[in-house]
């Protein structure tokens, strides 16, 4: 397949799913009568069900990347080419920052903002490294296992991790990017960015090595299914 | 299978869904201590379940359309005969028509209503055709993707655009007619139809082009599953 | 298999299904502080939640029916001895009131009780109605299309069933009896039980005519899966 | 499979499984405004969507565990050696424990604490012992009727737990132990653990003999799918 066909798909898959983090946390707050834990249901709901959507239809197009975290750990694994790699992080961030647009044009916000959400210290850094850590054992772990259930796992690791960690898992840089141009339920400071996609690139690499212990050798006949 | 079948099957899940759709938003309402985020909720998750049953059970029969946005598309690609198009979309407006009427039958409501909740503007327009876009989009390229997911990514799409489109992702011309009648949660002014017919069918051309942008070219052999 | 295996499966699926119906409606009124479709959110959630698992873990037992409207429907097609259907249905009420009084032992309430929650008119037996047809219609129409969504599909048309309908869908004759036995958030009134049973078998016996009709030919080649 | 990688296994997953069940319900308490409805559902969603992912990740590596009241029922049916389940049990105990300290740090909470949540009587010891009988009979029918459900099958047995139990569904005597180390929402006082870990054992061997009654035939040709 082209890499033109295949960087289409990665930015349009980012756009929406961008689209669809911020704009549910939009209209989440405005519904939920300050009840902060509805909201984020809302929110949780909404960002697992297009990832699952996302990640079935395009999967077989580009891989259904949509984070440069995850596009770093399969270039070092060979499943993408260096060189390719570059442009698919340039396409997601380009898709997250089209994302962010969208959601604020569909609820007449100013399209340009600068996010305003305090999210900083240890802890948080700490949560989005153990949230970008999960993901890349769940992806290179249920590939390996039943790849017709990566589309799942992903959605739910990520919905899971919107609850458990600190930092409601952002675990990914093109997303804390394009957040970070919204003054929004989902939004970061600017300035907090850089915590936040050091701690995710270093939970991908130990998420990946710890897959890598899991699966070193070839699996016995145990497959589940 | 005969023409006759497939129309009661069209009108038959129209009926389903918009039923589930009017009677969910009904009782969300009357239940949700006025947090309307926590209706929206239960809206959503009614809609998105019968969703998958429906076109798990109809999509052998019919296709399971229910809706005249998808219609238009397949009739464009030649999956229907246009002649018979025009039999699936009035099928599907009087089984969207009756299913109002059944909700509110159900909750002893006066079986005609007018709707009377404004959803007007540039923003409510737009947000239609980026729901409409979103939903055709999951279908065309669920279906070359992985066909036994359809169900869920169909669903998953209108769960996740009730909430991050500004209009509730209507998404559907036939749902659209049948709840400007009816004065409760997911009802729509009648004025305020034509824009959103006209979003939703726009939308659905432009993901309809998106997805063969998308897939122009056969697969090569990465598949998901 | 033996004809008293699978009533002890039956016994045991009703037995758990009507425990979390009745057990999760208590603790969910508990802590809502009030918000009634919070709970109703909580206990469609672990209702459907124990459909999906009691009919994949005991369908290729029994059938999995726990639902003497389903094994009438079932006796009707001959998929099911008559004589065997009398022993489903008193195998399934046994079941159901042993539900409800765990339910009960377990959130320390009086073990027999007599429902109070009034549920009548014909708004309520309409629901009933359309309630029972959808779940009938669902499994006849699934079980053609797709066998191994039947265990999703069930569990949802239920979700779907609890917000749509009037009634919440008890859509159940056997647990319509065990409910009557429980003065908590999930019980009826025993004299509004015969209104229920009568509407659910004819809601039953009208989704098997309905699925008839858009079955009465073999399947064209336009299978889902 | 060499036994270090299936302990790392075992441990692994239990440290994650728990980290979100003690996360999740320390960041819905602060958010959910003193509804613990809305806590308890995010607390849930969180913990079954992460049970998926973790059984179907490492299903194929350890058998995913996590539990030693399972870990005992395999061992007595000799699907594990007994001497590896020892070593199962200590893996699952200090993953668990560890998972605890790791939700701690990201929520900077004192990382060594004793429970204070009251869970005593003879009702919690019913509600323990019926949740890990449910459990333990998931796993068993439906790893024989469908063993590509046993993910989504645990997930839903203990998400119903959390509901319609009046413990709320440990199930689990390794978890009791690391929850009886949080003064947090999921947290346990460590004098009720043992009653809570009797009361476990015992419904998992209960358990093990339905699934026994239920299955000792081989099945007719009546599979699922």
């Amino acid at each position: 397949m082209s890499l033109a066909r295949r960087l289409f798909a990665e930015s349009l898959g980012s756009l929406l799913l961008t689209g669809v983090v911020i704009g549910s946390g939009i209209l989440a707050v405005r519904l939920a009568d300050g009840n902060e834990a509805v909201a984020l249901l809302a929110n949780t709901g909404a960002t697992a069900a297009i990832l699952y959507v996302l990640i079935t239809a395009l999967g077989p197009i580009s891989g259904a990347h949509f984070n440069p975290a995850v596009t770093l750990v399969m270039a070092l694994r060979r499943s993408i080419e260096p060189s390719e790699a570059v442009f698919y992080v340039i396409a997601q961030i380009c898709g997250c920052i089209l994302g962010a647009l969208l959601a604020h044009a569909m609820f007449e916000l100013p399209l340009l903002q600068t996010g305003s959400h305090e999210r900083s210290g240890l802890a948080q850094g700490l949560s989005e490294g153990v949230a970008t850590f999960a993901l890349v054992l769940a992806i290179l772990l249920v590939s390996r296992a039943r790849v017709s259930a990566v589309p799942a796992a992903v959605a739910l690791t990520i919905a899971a991790g919107y609850w458990w960690t600190a930092s409601t898992s952002f675990a990914n840089p093109a997303i804390t990017i394009a957040r970070a141009m919204s003054d929004t339920f989902a939004g970061i400071r600017p300035e907090d960015t850089p915590l936040f996609i050091a701690a995710q690139l270093a939970g991908a690499l130990l998420g990946s090595m710890a897959a890598w212990l899991v699966l070193r050798q070839p699996h016995s006949g145990r497959e589940l299914s």
